[in-house]
């Protein structure tokens, strides 16, 4: 054999062997990614809406964000929120008996009766660590965030709301923060309430905003909100850091009503995976810079008509949050009725919702009802085997304690390969209902929680 | 250059590259190995003991198993144990509202005091079915099954307990199990309790069993038991199918006495994935074949020693339970300690071993003990942040609303690798203690339940 030939045979083994290592490399890199989503970039979540809505101007709200580095790098992490003198605040926050630094702090100046004042206000909020579980620090931290905001803004140190997110139990480096101060209220600008919102994203794949326009005696008030929320997410009394804003002018206290008793139907009514923040927070500021006249009285039609519009707004957050839900690719709506009263129905639907094996088969696309009478059952809630019923969108799964007779696998199976689900569920005893928003269990939801610190 | 040089070359770098193409190849294998077990083949838990527990042979009982094809085929899924004349029985069952029809057949049947009697008894088992949500045809099947044992063994049908296990909704074919009757009886022997263990598993890994022999007044005293269990884990006052077996003698009164008491510090401080069965099943049966006195006074040594022996039996079958937890890889004791009281502590345990985010952290051997914080806080047990320290085995994490100085990260990861882990919550309010049992959550959980109908 002569020496090129030989060579000739040697080239083409190596060729082939490297192109084998090519392709297998490939290969392992492609099963890899849809496994694991790269730490950077996390896929967009399959539910989320198409844009970052056009929000309504609030009369009296500038925002600005920066890059400060808290943990996260090459991306704004603080936003900071300004607040026209007298605006009006109300909030909601978490239940968790180890709530963090800033949401002790949030509640003690409302407490303090910080909500109204003659004085300007402002909300800054931080990505990246949750100053959560940071003993005497924490609260040093949320007071030197607070003590700078005041001293920039020229405001009372109790109209500043601080909230954080992300890493429990390290220490803040609140001194990244402060040093960016300058450039945050040199930046404030009306229109940038959307880089706001991207800036207290943590595992969130979309930022997320919700807005609404109405007239108040012939005069238009605008209310426009942001969101963060993806994992830990079974909100107790309020959810992840919300924040609403409205020109309208409204008394604090009545604010604070309408905003309990919207969060008990919203917020408080989604979950992704039954694990509550320790540093949910539900905050409306309400600036009275619009020229509408104040609504003063719970049972006026102005009262209504803002309450309608800020429920919606609430509402349409609560459900980006769930959308964004982690490792989510199904949204669910669980109509929960004919429980002996809504205290029932809210337990029996978040049984459903919390349920691993309820969400598991919701992710396999398997009509598998069975588990949903097994949530209702460890529920706790009064149930009556015999008077259960069970729908997909307009299917009778089940009623009277077996399987419909009607019952047809393939449809309901079909039904299963949608986006979006409809499952109700009546317990046949009495009026009580309630409407529970979730999201599947996938493998994302695995790879998110077994990688990311937070 | 030699020819022969140029040929060790190419073979070094060919050598090279085959090792790398082996290598890749591997690496695929065993990361899809990971991501998705074979449906058919289901591996063995890591967690599983080496081998079934050789359990000291029970007078007074004996076992039979069969495949009757209720829903799988290839495999046993009947199971019959015959025990003697006078045998008492004692059980706790699952407090979900929408219990199988089996379990409401149990409870009416000892409820009317079947648990004592001279005559015979019988227990019958299929796994593959449920018999939950079957309304009417339910009740039918377990009474035509109750019939066709009694009239085959000679015994009331009183005397005859029942239990499916599996798909949930879906008529159970009694027919197919009482037609294997003839064949089950001329089967029974004292020896075959560990087929009887395989035959009522569904998706465990391995068959579960654990025994005690002790002597009451120098006569031996034997306790064998066996249990099934993998999925929808989280007893309310029972668990799984349990069935243990003892020829002591004992008063039915004060076996039930102890029964709910052991129960309350075994298979209810266990738990895998928060899901409560519709099917929970604990009994006891005590022949009282053995030669022993018999058990009469709670306050008797006599009772003290069997009440540790079968406890002791109950935490073994617990704890298997756990270990073939859907998807396990670790095997987690959670140590509650400091609590307002013991409720309190087994709140504060349950909220940590039923957080998604707690398990998936340990899955991905995060020493993420910010998680721990945040379910001790949603438990609503009773927990003031600055008292609460954390452990993992002998570091100490946490304590006085923060990370301890002395912590290192590097230690805790380590820590983390192993398969058992001790995780230590200590509230430093009260004297409230509990000790709770459960596992990560793993890729392997989807992918189980995703897929398979239970």
């Amino acid at each position: 054999m002569t020496k090129t030939g030989t060579t000739r045979r040697w080239k083409m083994i190596v060729v082939k062997l490297r192109a084998e290592v090519a392709r297998l490399r490939r290969r392992l890199q492609r099963e890899r990614a849809q496994a694991r989503p790269s730490g950077a970039a996390a896929p967009i979540s399959p539910l989320a809406p198409a844009r970052f809505p056009r929000l309504p101007p609030v009369a009296g709200v500038e925002f600005a964000s920066c890059a400060a580095g808290v943990r996260y790098s090459g991306r704004d992490d603080v936003m900071l929120a300004r607040l026209a003198p007298g605006t009006r605040i109300a909030g909601v926050f978490t239940r968790s008996a180890t709530r963090a630094a800033p949401v002790l702090d949030c509640q003690d100046k409302l407490a303090r009766g910080a909500a109204a004042g003659p004085q300007g206000a402002a909300i800054i909020v931080n990505s990246g660590n949750a100053n959560a579980f940071t003993g005497r620090a924490g609260a040093a931290s949320v007071a030197a965030i607070s003590a700078a905001v005041a001293g920039m803004l020229s405001i009372p140190e109790s109209r500043v709301f601080s909230a954080s997110t992300g890493v429990i139990g390290e220490p803040l480096a609140h001194e990244r923060i402060t040093a960016r101060l300058p450039d945050l209220v040199s930046a404030l600008a009306p229109e940038r309430i959307e880089p706001a919102a991207r800036a207290i994203m943590t595992t969130d794949t979309f930022a997320k905003g919700a807005g609404a326009e109405i007239e108040i005696a012939g005069v238009p008030v605008r209310i426009s909100g942001i969101a963060k929320g993806s994992g830990m997410i079974a909100p107790d009394m309020a959810t992840m850091l919300v924040y609403i804003f409205t020109d309208a002018t409204i008394e604090a206290a009545l604010l604070q009503d309408m905003l309990v008793r919207l969060n008990a139907r919203s917020f408080n009514c989604i979950t992704v995976d039954s694990d509550t923040s320790t540093s949910d927070t539900l905050m409306v500021a309400a600036t009275g810079c619009s020229a509408a006249p104040a609504i003063t009285e719970a049972d006026s039609a102005e009262a209504r008509a803002f309450e309608a519009a800020l429920g919606g707004v609430m509402r349409d957050l609560a459900h980006q949050v769930v959308r964004d839900g982690e490792g989510a690719t199904k949204f669910v709506e669980l109509r929960v009725s004919g429980a002996q009263d809504d205290a029932d129905a809210h337990k029996v639907g978040m049984a459903i919702a919390n349920s691993p094996l309820v969400k598991t088969a919701i992710a396999g696309e398997d009509p598998n009802w069975g588990r949903i009478v097994m949530a209702v059952g460890k529920s706790g809630a009064a149930a009556d085997r015999d008077r259960l019923s069970i729908r997909l969108g307009d299917l009778l799964l089940a009623e009277k304690g077996q399987r419909a007779a009607q019952y047809n696998e393939a449809d309901a199976a079909a039904y299963m390969t949608r986006q979006e689900l409809l499952i109700g569920v009546d317990l046949g005893l009495g009026e009580g209902a309630a409407t529970i928003w979730t999201c599947d269990l996938t493998h994302r939801y695995i790879d998110i929680n077994a990688d990311y610190r937070s």
